[in-house]
Formats: C-alpha cells, structure tokens, sequence
C-alpha cells in the first residue's frame, strides 16, 4: 500500500450550490464534468475534492443516512489494478477496519469498496486511478 | 488562493487506537508526536492525515458535537502568512460560506480560523504550513 488520500468527497444537498461555492466562489478548478453527472470533481493538487448528492454517497457506501452514523464525509485511496482493491480492503480489515462493502463493478465503470476505520470514518479504494482530463 | 487541501483531520474516540490502525496496521507514516500531544499526523503524499479527539476538534471549531451537526471531519488548508488566512476567510464568506471561527492566535502557535461551505462541511483555515520532522 502507498498511503495516500486521492479524493476527499462531501455529501451535499444540492450539487450546482457547491459548484457555484467551489468554483464560481473559491476558484477550485474543476473537471469538465459528464452530461447528467451528478458528481463535480475539484482537480486540486494532491488530493482531489469531490462533491456529491449526500444520499447518494451514502448509498454507494451502503450505510443509512438517517441514523446520524453517516458523516456526510468519505475519503478515497484509488489505485491502478483490481487486485489492489481488495488486497487494500483485506489490509484494512486485518487491521482492525470494518468491511463495510466489498468491491464490485460500480456503476462509473470502475471497481469498488469501502471500509470503516476504527471510529466508523468511511474509505473507498477504488481502480482506476483518477485523471484529470 | 491556491486550491489545496493540506490536511483531512478525522475526529476519534481514541487516538491511540487509531495510531494502531493506521500506523501499525496500515502503514501509514507517521511524524514524531511532540511529548503530550494528542494528535496524530500522517505524512501522506499531497494531503495529510490527523487524527484527533473528536470533542477536542469540535471545541477547536466552536461547533457543537452534541445535536448532531458535526459531521466528525474537517478540512483544512494551510497558508504561509497570516494574512492570507483573514483573506481567505473573508473570500469564503463572500463565496456565500459562513464563518464559524474567526482566526486568533492557535494554543499550538499558529493563527487560525473555520469555515463552513453551503452544506456544514468545515474547513480549518491556518498559518502556517504544514511540515514534516
């Protein structure tokens, strides 16, 4: 493992709002976004910020959002192959993580899971790699 | 500005245990802890990660972690001169953010302040850079 955070996403309610406080208000430059996407996604240096419809997010992590457990808040390690997704995600639970989704197909195309760290923050590894366009 | 997050600071039961989890079980590298601290950094590529009781880091912002309204997780970038943290904060605010914490001297020496984008996330705003041991 080659401990990085690569995309730090906020759940939001109202997606366009957080485009227009990002990048209309703070200038974080943002990548051309996907006709009907519903992600925005902050090209910042280093790690990259995300913001999505808060439950969506949760349900990609499969938890609830309506018993307060949920942060509203995931990090991301994405990494180049598959096989690194779910040998971080065993890592993690050998740890001491909690798996909370194993990796499947997701839905964008890539592969991915999630797991819980000690106090339940939630960290999605993910393949591919991200890029910019 | 200068888009970047610096630091992901994930509020925690137990820092202990999360320096079990995320050092010894993850690997992730760790910078010496200065004697008594309570705070853990992680030195990783692009952004950091801390770690942090979790009523300590929403005392550091003055939220509440009692109604539910503390999503556990901060942001935070960090700025060479302390100017640029008053500047940056009043850009946020202008950006239609709201400002929790003005910026004031740090108990750790630095000059920093808070504050929330449209949906409550937090962003530590500080002076100075971060840098490793």
């Amino acid at each position: 493992m080659d401990p990085k955070i690569t995309l730090v996403t906020l759940g939001v309610e109202d997606v366009d709002e957080s485009i227009r406080f990002y990048r209309d208000g703070l200038g974080f430059p943002m990548r051309e976004r996907e006709e009907g996407s519903d992600v925005a996604f902050f090209t910042l240096k280093g790690t990259w910020l995300s913001v999505y419809p808060r439950e969506k997010l949760a349900e990609d992590a499969t938890v609830s959002d309506d018993d307060g457990g949920f942060s509203g808040v995931t990090l991301a390690q994405n990494v180049a192959e598959r096989d690194e997704v779910d040998a971080l995600l065993r890592e993690a639970e050998d740890a001491g993580g909690r798996l909370v989704k194993p990796a499947e197909e997701a839905f964008w195309g890539g592969y991915s899971g999630y797991f819980a760290d000690p106090d339940g923050h939630l960290w999605e590894v993910a393949s591919p790699e991200l890029t910019a366009e």
